[in-house]
């Protein structure tokens, strides 16, 4: 019996993969992490480096790929995007008709590497620049931030983006998780699974939360305009982005995790600027939610992720399908779990309210 | 308060869609019935008319959705092409960004007109012709046999194929509708919810049953063959394609219609071949498990419809992607009402094993 995938304690603020608490596996590599999602355990040295030189290996797609995203819409999220490719490249994959667990652990490997090419390539075409051809040498975080730049990301850039995916990686059963793990019920393939999560974390009330607090940190501006935002929204009733969530009753331990990156990138940077603009949005927050109405509203993971991206030069149409290039090692390690169950989930409806 | 989308007494063999039984239904155009699960009430004759004509009127795609087409694999299941032409065709929708009810019923009209469309032309692409334009002056069930074949079907067969889309139309939480419900839930877009369906429906326990029944019945061949071949896979304890059901423990009373329709299609094309062939094996499968073993293990939806198909000449690698066309009114009727509740699907993962 394998370990359990996700351990939350919402009122204590504690999340696990695998029995591993977040703040201990934020500081291995992301292939490291992934592994531990999908396989059950840590890998020893020699098995992370194979793991780690077959994903890099597979982080290329083909020219048809390119030609497709060249048809795409670039005004809108490039989630939109990426669910039609990750849908498209199914079929190029050799082991499209092999459901054993080695041709879908096969799969899952092609899954996780070309996901970042493919987000970057879209961005790539859509600012008018030919796409960089991914660097096997390079991290998960490295590679992709060379694949959006053409040029290599510092150190602190490339750990903050790694541990961004890792924090992303996974969150039990989140709605997106949840949706992938209902298309595995019915033995659908790891393909199909996974673009299911992607329809699912592209809504506003999931993974495209992360986009919203990147335009509200760009709206606000300034740190100066930040508490008379806050107080504005909330005396029209408004929802702050990136605040509150259905499981933690406290500070998401992500968030705080975040937090403290958002705050090393921007002192690396020498500009406080977003960080503080933030900063005051929380404290007002926290102020006139926690302190004064007594409610559990925190900064959840999307908030200071946000200010990463601000940093970092990532535009909001790419927060959704940043959030993905992490999370999709979560989706799969619970489809893995689904197909050993080999029972597909059929609620009746009057269990439609219990979720 | 409008009335529930469907209605299933599993005991009793009993089907409504908004209360209205499945029996009278298969009367109705596929178009009434549409309207009837995504409106919630029958439409009078001009509400009838005008809405056909949306749909009617909506039929065509673009350029850029055959270009696609030609880079599909046409190895493996039309499915697989389904999902990425309709992930890829919502950035097309002029409404793209519009999630108000009005946007999003023009998105429900764009979609249940293009998906015939799609997969008419990638059959059609796939064997080496060109696409047939739509006929906007035929029935959903006539239209889509004329864009297969490229002239007009029968009366009888375009019936039968109205009738097929409305039996499939609906069928409460199962694992598709489920899936397009947990995506909507995060108020994903409309196509989102609907690829999400479609990744679903793909899964062999699902809408891929339909096409093993295909397969099936073209691999016993003739009825003199049917009763071993159920034999033989009772025996190493297989199970039987188009048997059973999680919700039903009498006859599917779609099973019921579908047989009668499978029965006059053979008649009037005076063969009876496969039709008896299936006959075969569902008696020998209800002596064999029913009455020998008291098993409730009768024809469910997919058994008779799979006959239907071999005298429609429609291959087993289309009929998951026909079983999508007839289905997408159904996802949407339930998008529509999980829209309304504003209310995300999140589970805790105890939960999991109740459904």
């Amino acid at each position: 019996m394998s370990k359990n995938i996700c351990f939350i304690d919402g009122l204590e603020g504690i999340l696990k993969y695998r029995e591993i608490d977040i703040n201990q596996l934020v500081e291995l590599p992301y292939d490291a992490v992934s592994y531990l999602l999908i396989q059950g355990e840590l890998p020893g040295d020699q098995e992370l480096a194979e793991y780690a030189a077959c994903l890099h290996g597979e982080r290329e797609v083909n020219r048809e790929v390119i030609d497709v995203i060249r048809m795409c819409n670039f005004n809108i999220d490039s989630i939109e995007a990426l669910r039609t490719i990750v849908s498209f490249i199914s079929q190029f994959d050799p082991d499209i008709n092999d459901s054993s667990p080695e041709g879908n652990m096969r799969k899952a490997i092609r899954l996780i590497a070309k996901i970042p090419t493919i987000v970057a390539a879209y961005f790539r075409i859509a600012n008018g620049k030919q796409p960089v051809p991914p660097d096997p040498s390079l991290s998960h975080g490295a590679n992709f931030l060379y694949m959006l730049r053409g040029n290599k990301p510092t150190q602190l850039e490339a750990e903050v983006m790694e541990k961004d995916f890792i924090l992303s990686a996974e969150h039990e059963l989140n709605a997106s998780t949840f949706s992938s793990r209902v298309t595995a019920s019915t033995l659908s393939d790891l393909y199909s699974a996974v673009v299911s999560g992607l329809c699912t974390l592209k809504g506003p009330l999931h993974g495209g939360a992360r986009a919203e607090v990147v335009t509200m940190i760009e709206e606000i501006a300034c740190p100066e305009n930040a508490e008379n935002y806050v107080l504005d929204k909330l005396s029209k009733k408004e929802k702050i982005m990136g605040f509150g969530h259905r499981v933690y009753k406290t500070y998401d331990p992500r968030g705080t995790i975040f937090k403290q990156l958002a705050k090393q990138l921007a002192e690396a940077k020498g500009d406080m600027h977003w960080y503080n603009t933030a900063e005051v949005v929380e404290n007002t927050v926290i102020r006139e939610l926690v302190e004064k109405k007594g409610k559990p509203i925190y900064p959840n993971v999307d908030f200071y992720s946000g200010v990463i991206y601000k940093y970092m030069d990532i535009p909001p149409q790419l927060a959704t399908s940043i959030f993905a290039i992490g999370r999709v090692s979560g989706w799969i390690a619970h489809c893995f779990d689904q197909y050993e169950k080999k029972k597909i989930i059929r609620p009746r409806a009057f269990m439609l309210d219990e979720c």
